[in-house]
C-alpha cells in the first residue's frame, strides 16, 4: 500500500474544509477496526470551531497545527457510554479500573490508526500529537469529558500543503525478534542506530544544540526524566479523576 | 478501502506458512506508522515454533488460534532498546514511569493496527487477542521480555480458511461528538443500542445464557467486575516488575 509506504506527517494544510460527509465516511470505516468483545470503547470529538481550537492549543503546547488544520480529532477511551447502557439494562458495570482503561485505550488507538490510514488514502494529511497524554487534564476540561472518558490521541487533519522528506526508520533486524526477545548487546545497538546517527540532519541537530551525542538531545532537551515524571503524576491524577483508578 | 470496509476477524487458517519475506515486508511497512519523536518504542516477537505457541496458549486462555495460526505476533511497548542506546551514548534515560509506558504502548498499538491493515490488504486474515493485557506476566516469562518491555497486543495471522459474517457496529451518531462531548441521555442510549439489541443472534445469546438483558452477558459472564479488578492487579504488578512504575 503506497499510502502507508510513502507516508509522512503533514503539518501544513491548505485553507480548505473537509466536507462533513467525507469525514463521517472515513470515521465510519475506521470504526471497523478490531474492538474488544465488540464493545467499541471509544468516542471521537471533532473540533472545527476556531474558538475551540484556540482553547485546545495550550494543551498541545501551542503547536500551530491545532489552530491551522481544518479539523482536529480527539480520540478518547470511553467506558461511559457502555456503562450507561449497562445501568439502563439492569446490569452492574465494573469498568472503573486500570485494566478497563487500557482495554478502552487500545480500542481507541486501533481506530485512530485506522482513521489515519483511510484519511491518507483519501488524499488528506495528518499529524499525530503525542501531547494528548501529557496534558489530559486540560483536554478533559475543554472538551467536557465525563467520568470514564479519557483522551488518548489527537490528530490534526487537512489537505496537504507541503511534502516533507520522509523520516528515517531503524532497520527491521533491530525491531523484530524470532521466538523470544533477544536482548541488545552494545554491538547490536551500535549497528541499529548507526544509520540514524550518520544522517547530516542529526549531526547538525547535535551541533546546534551543543550536545555530545544525539541521544542527549532526547534525554536532556526533548524528553527529560523530570518532565516525564511530572507528567506521569498528571496522567495518574487524571485517570483517577476520570474514574479509572478504583 | 475495501479491505477495511469489509474486514472481519479470521480465526480459521489454511495449513500454509507465511513466507518470511512476506511477513518482513509487511512489518517493515507497518513501521511507517507515526511514532513519538521518531523513537520507535516497540518490538515485535514472531512466534512460528509449535512448542512456543503451546507455551503462549495458556496466557491466551487456550484460544485455538494461538496454536493453529502459522504466525503469532506479540507487539510490545519497548523502552529497553532506546534506553540502552542512551546509556551507551553518555545520556541518562528517564523512561521508567507510567507516562513513558503509555507513550510506548501507543507507538506499539499504532504499528499493530498498521500491520493488520497491510496483512488484510495482502490477503491474510488476522485475529486480535485482547488477552495479552489480561495475563502479561505469563507472556513476559514465555518470551523472555526484559525490563522496560511490556506486551500490549497479540495478533494471530494466516491465510483465511473461513469468511464469517461481519459483526454489527454502533451508529456513527453514537460515537462522534461535535466540538464537546455530549453526554448520553437514556433516550440516546436506547437509540444507539437498539439495532444491536434487535439482532437475532444477540436475542439467542440472551436466551441461551438465561440473562434478562444483553448487557448482563457482558457484566455477569464475559467481562465481570471481579475479574477486571483481579486482572488490574496483575497488570499493575507486571508494569512494576517491568520497571514502568517508578
Amino acid at each position: 500500500m503506497d499510502s502507508i509506504k510513502n507516508r509522512r506527517t503533514i503539518r501544513k494544510y491548505q485553507q480548505r474544509d473537509i466536507p462533513a460527509d467525507v469525514l463521517d465516511g472515513l470515521l465510519e470505516e475506521a470504526f471497523r477496526a478490531s474492538t474488544m468483545g465488540n464493545m467499541q470503547l471509544y468516542s471521537v470529538v471533532v473540533t472545527r470551531d476556531a474558538e475551540m481550537k484556540a482553547k485546545l492549543a495550550p494543551a498541545h503546547f501551542h503547536q500551530p497545527m491545532v489552530t491551522t488544520a481544518p479539523v482536529v480529532l480527539t480520540f478518547c477511551a470511553d467506558f461511559n457510554r457502555f456503562s450507561k447502557w449497562c445501568r439502563l439494562r439492569q446490569a452492574e458495570p465494573g469498568y472503573d479500573n486500570p485494566l478497563s482503561f487500557l482495554n478502552a485505550a487500545t480500542d481507541a488507538l486501533l481506530v485512530t490508526q485506522n482513521f489515519c490510514t483511510l484519511a491518507e488514502e483519501a488524499g488528506l494529511g495528518i499529524c499525530y500529537l503525542g501531547t494528548t497524554i501529557y496534558n489530559p487534564d486540560q483536554i478533559v476540561d475543554v472538551l467536557h469529558l465525563p467520568e470514564l472518558v479519557m483522551p488518548v490521541a489527537t490528530i490534526t487533519v487537512g489537505y496537504p500543503d507541503e511534502c516533507p522528506q520522509q523520516p528515517d526508520r531503524l532497520p527491521l533486524r533491530g525491531l523484530v525478534h524470532a521466538e523470544t526477545y533477544h536482548d541488545y548487546t552494545a554491538a547490536m545497538i551500535d549497528d541499529i542506530y548507526a544509520y540514524k546517527e550518520s544522517l547530516p540532519e542529526n549531526k547538525e541537530f547535535v551541533a546546534v544544540n551543543h550536545t555530545a551525542t544525539l541521544a542527549q538531545i532526547f534525554t536532556n532537551i526533548r524528553y527529560r526524566k523530570a518532565d516525564n515524571e511530572a507528567m506521569s503524576e498528571v496522567l495518574k491524577a487524571t485517570l483517577k479523576r476520570q474514574g479509572f483508578r478504583k
